[in-house]
């Protein structure tokens, strides 16, 4: 009889080819120009979830982006778990910037280059592949699964929050899996306990009516990148410590214990750097570069536009000037209230004779934070020791996975993470990437996952 | 037998086709996919000159875009005038700001609406057409004439400085005659004596080689935007004074006679606000409006731009952020020692952990200022007593006019500034128009002119 794992192997070349296909679909959630690409790569997900004979699939409308729902639900007196990944990606932006065109993926050097190849296309098709090799040589699978897939993650899933509250019976499970995120490094597992949130704003600042000749009314009429420029630079240190009235208040210090947990990790700075592609690095003073992207909240510039960007000059005193900020935030701070204080801070610093306007972004993720001793985070340790022979650090990130906050308030149920990208595979970059190595490993490990959660007390 | 100004009334609606023709002409001088359509609207002069009786017509080339020229010199013992104008225009973004397509020129109320209809297609043209007139009804022109229209002005025409003083003699003459500028107001001759420098940079900077996610580097890697704003901020107080250290040592304080002579003309700061369409104005401490416009120099943000600025949210850490700037210059500021400040303050004020790189461009203008008293002034004065019954105002100018100094410094002539743009003509922006009533008076103005000019002793 065959077992999961020569199924694996021998199917390896068919399941490499059906994830180009996937990764050939240009699912970019935040331009509409795009929404039928993100539903096509739906469709393609239902496809492939029956094909590995999941029951029950179908997309479901959420008022934004679609979610494809299957389940399996004949393990009784099993847990149920409910499995998680998004088939949206990022924009491509700057285009000029990649290798290969970001949805014609390209294979060298035991790696597959694409948009969405390690965020998340790559980590959310190894559960349904696993899926399929359990079900192919055993019959079953070893618990109860739901499979929830969305494609609004990288838009922060605005519509999720409501749609989830409302099939709560239908997505009642005892726990989340998510396929989206990473390990630790090649050799050496982790399992993430925390996220950051997020908030998102957008400032518009208008000065004239109309773009006007510099000369004859530069130095008399507000411009408005200048007033712009001015709101911005308020808003950060130096130094990098974030100057809005109030913006730390609800931060959670790091106990003894959890710098402790943080000091344990191996960090190298010189790598990290070179990742980064900068000599130097700064940040908010009295933390370590992972103490500040792990446990402190941060405000980022995202984007600036404004006035006149083609070739040559053109002496004009432009009429709008435009910027996009982000800021990522941890336990407890609230994303609306922290928008809050950023409007009152714009408002105390805009400068006379120019009109500002603040858009608030949908794109918000409550931070989260999760027991270590989980009961699925021990399944998933027990997975990591037969599989590294190492026990993973618990780590956080620095990253938004909104849905584990929203799954934890809206279903009562905390979020694993089982996922296998790695973090120099430039996701939200140009020439993202991911590892066929881990693609494959990570086949293995979701098979074990699931026979080792049957152990676990439903 | 007919008169110049009966010949002009006869051939209006002929007159009215042909600026139309010219304006529907993209000539475009700051990008170069439109630099055919340059040397297109020169080709347009050259047969318009012959047309209108001028003599040895040709286009030049300049190592940029072609100059158009052309003389009539059978007037003995008379002076030589070079009439100048430009066949260039400024870009048309935004677009969407436009009521008609900027090269479909529509006629509404007396006006043609067009990118270039008063700057300076409208304008230029009037000359050509006075001639035409002089020359079908005189058989000859009062004066030496020589014709010299240009297509770089937009861009500060880099190329022309070093083409002119190479055919010093061909260009040689007692004064030039400028088409390119406007009267103070409909019923308000003026007589614009001085005109600002310009000097021109775009600054680039660098952090990370590549984009990042703001996630995992947000608050640790330095962000080339918030480095941009930096910098930008330091470069003007609040209030408006430029903080670029040695930027107002060369400043020609403005004399006595000077203010009095800048009080003397009527200013109404409710309407200069009306036609920006600002609802209050600033500038620096300790002087008026209107000295800030003539006499102070400016410093500009005319476009910046970085990371992203798409719809919806990118939560990226950006690789680079740009932003172009232009000053505005007096007497006896030099544009590139100005530019070699705004380096040396960049430098100063750069934060670390980014890369920064100036572009200056090539777009740069003296300050220029002649005699109120020039023969040349004193002629087109004799005619504005003629034609609107008024003295004229001598005025300056916020705006730069390159060619003046240059003529200056080559061919040691002054420059008259004769044309009939005005204030409110939306020059550089959108929307643009011209009043048909100035193109035809200022036809008139032309005929009077050259006849007047005959009386100035050569």
């Amino acid at each position: 009889m065959t077992t999961w794992q020569q199924y694996l192997d021998e199917n390896q070349p068919r399941f490499h080819e059906e994830l180009l296909d996937f990764l050939r679909i240009p699912s970019i959630s935040s331009l509409p120009e795009h929404a039928a690409d993100v539903a096509k790569a739906g469709e393609w997900v239902a496809a492939r979830l029956r094909k590995a004979g999941v029951e029950n699939v179908r997309m479901m409308q959420t008022g934004g982006h679609p979610v494809v729902y299957g389940d399996w639900l004949h393990a009784p007196g099993k847990p149920t778990v409910m499995i998680y990944g998004h088939f949206d990606t990022q924009p491509v932006d700057p285009l000029e910037l990649w290798t290969d065109p970001p949805f014609e993926p390209a294979v060298r050097d035991g790696r597959v280059y694409a948009r969405g190849a390690a965020d998340d296309k790559g980590n959310m098709l190894i559960p349904i592949l696993a899926t399929e090799a359990l079900m192919q040589t055993e019959g079953k699978l070893p618990v109860n699964v739901k499979y929830f897939f969305e494609g609004q993650e990288e838009i922060g899933s605005p519509t999720l929050p409501p749609f989830v509250a409302e099939h709560k019976d239908l997505f009642a499970c005892d726990m989340v899996i998510s396929a989206d995120g990473g390990q630790w490094a090649e050799d050496q597992p982790g399992l993430s306990v925390a996220f950051k949130g997020l908030c998102a704003l957008q400032i518009n600042v208008e000065g004239p009516d109309h773009d006007l000749h510099s000369g004859m009314y530069g130095g008399s009429v507000p411009n408005p990148i200048h007033a712009l420029v001015r709101i911005i630079d308020s808003m950060r240190s130096p130094e990098g410590k974030i100057m809005v009235d109030g913006f730390y208040d609800d931060v959670r210090p790091l106990t003894a214990d959890e710098q402790t947990q943080i000091e344990r990790i191996p960090f190298d700075e010189e790598e990290y750097k070179a990742r980064a592609g900068v000599d130097g690095l700064f940040g908010e003073p009295g933390f370590t570069t992972l103490q500040r992207g792990w446990a402190r909240p941060t405000l980022e510039v995202n984007g600036i536009w404004g006035g006149f960007q083609g070739a040559g000059v053109k002496t004009v005193l432009p009429s709008k000037a435009h910027v996009k900020i982000t800021c990522r935030l941890v336990a407890d701070q609230k994303p609306a209230h922290i928008l809050d204080l950023l409007e009152a801070h714009i408002a105390k610093v805009t400068p006379p004779g120019v009109r500002v306007t603040v858009e608030r972004s949908g794109s918000t993720a409550q931070p989260y934070m999760m027991p270590l001793d989980h009961r699925g985070n021990e399944a998933a340790r027990a997975v990591h020791l037969k599989l590294y022979g190492k026990e993973p650090y618990y780590v956080r990130s620095g990253g938004s996975i909104p849905v584990c906050s929203m799954f934890l308030e809206s279903l009562d149920a905390y979020t694993v993470n089982f996922a296998f990208g790695l973090n120099d595979e430039n996701v939200h970059s140009p020439n993202e990437f991911f590892r066929l190595q881990s693609f494959e490993k990570g086949q293995t490990a979701y098979c074990m996952l699931l026979h080792q959660l049957e152990e676990v007390a439903a």
